[in-house]
């Protein structure tokens, strides 16, 4: 790979953006990354931090190579505990992990990965194993540290019983953990990894999903993927990738990560039989996901609540089983004519993912596909062995998420929420919307965002994207970085209205910008300044206007804000506080109302 | 105007679409209009009757020519009724009417308007006024027939107080004109109308503002505007013009539009005055009154609630008073230390609105323009005040809404709803959004079709769009477009949430479609047919994969709902039903926990 060309993948800052990086008190050598934004002198304010989801990619400090990966720098963390070690003899490359591909079809390997590790024995190497024995890991650390973005003194919002603390201290996050409430996605192979804390007592996350093209994919394009999505705020990323090429193109994605990577390991399964389901078997999963865990996946999803019992409920569903991983089980299970391998061997699978720190996203694979099909005696059924799935994976020292819908109504969104708190003992939610409407194929980012928002708000601790391309075709660069910024919106929106105690500075900070005609900063402290920026150019392109007093709305004859400011003036000089009392003694001038 | 060229406005019916028209039974002659959209043959479906703001522009049998407008269908009804006369001595266009406008600059006056009419004597001719003595109009009767697509039977929501009827019957909107719960904005001199009715028990409506640009603007691209906003769903239109030519565009809006129009008055008031808020002055107003009010302008924007002792409730604002409207008074009020014209002459506006029913939109002057002033003290002083001259305004038989907020976190909307129900005795609420976050701009018809959504669903009778420009810039067809669709998903997906009961009948008819893959019917019956067709093409663009069953998400080899359909054919044929029982019985065959 040395000869490769410099590599095509998204680098450089945001505007009128530094990089900074907090270290942390329990860890040497711990650096957070955070985002400070730098308003214009001419306001006099502070910086304002923002969490800072992409990664050494917007640092114009690091050297970027995607051939030899991000910099393992927490493989010094997972070490120093001294419960893991190189496996002896790694699982081999097979032919069928790549489909089969050869020759000029063949994705070139990641030219040296690391060797993979897992636990010693029977430890459990996982953060909940850690945060139930006391312990803070640096992971912990580090994560606590992102989510405090410079914290307000002042906070309002209804919570739904979320108890977000003024002050997330590494304490905190291990708390959370230990609890159950909170997971921190962190493969002991993925030393390249950021942490990051996914909870209810935490900024809402987001997640983005990616995935090779049947078509053709070179290595290059499925990284640029995730960088672009992580660029634009996506906290997680999945690497759906089904046909050729997927345990390459994985490495690559992995070694170049700074957020944690889920992937659903029975697509990989599904490929290696030919594509035919019920050909599936405990073996071959369990192959794959030991490959996948070696390679340092950080969350599986693991459709192990489809159970025979719940396949005819579905039978009489406007759009029946959606989920794709939802349908390969059901079909395997009533081929078999029996429970699926996947809740037969769960225990199993609970070994494998402790010894790597694998964390359980268990899927709703029968989540509901429309409106009509919402909250109904499959979906709860599901979400009730999800519930019980996930005390059998805690018991295992396994980090559990549960997976969500779909497609819900907003008054049944909440008994969604409700629900999921209540049977799965609080374990964090983490749902696909949900659309608020099936009327709209090329806005569901819209019609689910609206449903995102809700259900973030209600209590979901991370969000997974969906774009404009949703029902209808594979989404471009542009409709990733749509999906991206609209579920941003959502997550962000639901920060707001839990009370969280920094959501807000961003807001006012980029509101008293607008009311100071400080373009430039509103343009900055938005979360797509290069967007608000055309759309400025687009009416009032000159670089004049960027510090003009007036906007194409109301032109430069008369604006509403800048009389505003005439009438602060006013204020100060005529004690309008005492004007205002003496209208109100005498407010009642109302006009009589004729009989 | 006898040479001009064909008109350039939009026509031309939606795919697989009907225009139908439903006869009154109450009322000779009426016709009121419904898309039909016809699922494939295949399918062996009914239509889907689908609400239908479009107007005559859709429907291919209509002959279109701008320059003579639309037909005057409602006028027979107007003068069967008796009470109202043409005006013998109309108002007179004045130069300042059009900003002095002249020669090439001047846009030619619309040819041949109708007549002004108005009531006879002091007669109320208000919808009110009749539905108040009872009396079921042509229009209640119109309206009635519209919000009827074709009832289900069953339905399930949250509707917060609100009481939709399973059918809608034109005694029904008497009734609810008549508690002043709902409005049906008509103005006798606006005959083109096909009228239609606002209020918490009827479909959520949208509106889209438009306005010319100060470069310049033909009376094509005008009246394009609205037909482009009408054909994707807006149901009424506020014309927000300035500068010159105000009085000639209106002319041809109003003469070729057939859902009703919104003005701010104000904004011409000011016009006429050279832009000094200090100059305005009650003579001016109610000129400008009378001038629209003939015009046949059918709602007028009244920021009669912006009173003195409130002005100094914003001096401590992030983002002070962002409504034009609210500051234009503001100052007036501060400049001449004295209550606003409006307020004082409230009476007299009454008087003019009863003569030609205009109905008030009273203005929300004071609405949060930021996250950090929402549901402020000046925000709630103004609604109160608006409560007030809302019962001034029902003793003299005039209709009202109400306008809200602006930028509201999630966590406060439901405040500002209750409120307004309670201060305003159950006035139809026409809410801004609420945007729900100040930190996307470029992105601001998400960040407040969220909001409306919800502010919907707990009884927003009407939301005004926002569109992608907001704060930024002014809006092109495209953007007008997706503001449009974004604010018809947030009234949808609040019409279902309410228990609509007519609501999911295109959902579900579309997730039919989706199941059976008819990919022309997923189409068709979505809102915007153009957008999801084009981007089905980008990945599967042959017309055989029109009737393809698998989409480019999972591609042919394996599809999710192709399998429901083989379990769903399963569960015909081996009694799915009792082996669930079967399972269920025996259903703790869970894996031991281990210890």
């Amino acid at each position: 790979m040395k000869d490769t060309a410099p590599p095509s993948v998204t680098t450089g800052p945001f505007p009128a953006s530094r990089k900074v990086y907090r270290e942390g008190s329990l860890h040497a050598g711990l650096r957070a990354p955070l985002r400070e934004i730098d308003p214009h002198p001419s306001a006099g304010e502070p910086p304002v931090a923002v969490y800072d989801s992409s990664g050494p990619y917007t640092d114009p400090a690091a050297e970027i190579d995607i051939a030899r990966g991000l910099a393992p720098a927490r493989a010094p963390f997972i070490a120093a505990r001294g419960d893991t070690e190189e496996v002896a003899a790694p699982r081999v490359v097979k032919p069928e992990d790549n489909g089969f591909a050869e020759g000029a079809r063949l994705v070139p390997a990641f030219a040296s990965p690391p060797r993979p590790r897992r636990a010693k024995g029977t430890a459990a190497v996982t953060q909940l194993a850690y945060a139930r024995a006391g312990i803070v890991t640096a992971e912990m650390e580090y994560a606590a540290i992102r989510e405090n973005l410079g914290r307000a003194a002042a906070r309002d919002g209804e919570s739904f019983g979320a108890a977000i603390p003024d002050q997330v201290t590494p304490e905190f996050v291990r708390a959370e953990i230990a609890a159950g409430r909170a997971i921190l996605p962190a493969n002991i192979n993925h030393p390249e990894l950021e942490p990051m804390v996914i909870g209810r007592n935490f900024l809402v996350k987001i997640n983005a999903n990616i995935g090779n093209s049947a078509v053709t994919s070179s290595m290059e394009e499925e990284v640029e993927k995730m960088v672009w999505a992580i660029r634009w705020g996506a906290d997680t990323v999945m690497d759906l990738s089904t046909g050729r090429n997927i345990h390459n193109i994985r490495e690559w994605i992995i070694r170049n990560s700074p957020v944690p990577i889920g992937t659903v390991p029975l697509y990989q399964a599904l490929e290696k039989v030919g594509g035919i389901a019920e050909d599936l078997s405990w073996e071959v999963f369990r192959d794959t996901l030991v490959e996948q865990a070696e390679q340092g996946v950080d969350y599986f999803t693991i459709h192990a609540g489809v159970r025979l019992a719940h396949i005819p409920l579905t039978a009489d569903r406007v759009t029946g089983i959606v989920s794709r991983g939802g349908s390969i089980m059901a079909k395997w299970c009533l081929h078999h004519h029996r429970e699926s391998f996947l809740h037969e061997h769960f225990d199993e699978i609970c070994d494998i993912m402790r010894a790597h720190d694998v964390s359980f996203s268990l899927g709703d694979g029968l989540r509901p596909g429309s409106i009509a099909d919402a909250n109904d005696a499959a979906q709860f059924a599901e979400l009730e062995t999800l519930g019980e799935l996930t005390r059998i994976a805690w018991a295992k020292d396994c980090q559990v998420m549960i997976e969500g819908p779909g497609h819900v109504p907003m008054h049944k969104i909440r008994e969604n929420m409700e629900k999921q708190l209540d049977l799965c003992g609080e374990a964090p939610f983490y749902t696909l919307g949900p659309l608020t409407t099936d009327i709209a194929p090329g806005y569901d980012h819209i019609t689910s965002g609206i449903g995102a928002a809700m259900i973030g708000w209600y209590g979901t601790a991370m969000l997974c994207y969906v774009t404009p391309k949703e029902h209808l075709g594979l989404p471009d660069r542009d409709d990733v970085k749509t999906g991206v910024i609209t579920y941003k919106i959502a997550a962000h929106a639901a920060d707001l209205a839990k009370g969280h105690p920094a959501a807000r500075i961003r807001d006012d900070a980029l509101s008293r910008a607008r009311f100071e005609f400080r373009w430039e900063d509103q343009f900055n402290l938005g979360l797509d300044p290069d967007t608000a920026r055309a759309f400025h150019d687009e009416t009032l392109p000159k670089e004049a206007h960027k510090v003009a007093h007036f906007c194409s709305m109301c032109g430069p004859k008369f604006c509403s804000m800048r009389i505003s400011h005439d009438i602060r003036a006013e204020a100060r000089k005529s004690g309008l506080a005492e004007m205002a009392e003496k209208f109100r003694e005498k407010g009642e001038l109302y006009l009589p109302v004729e009989p």
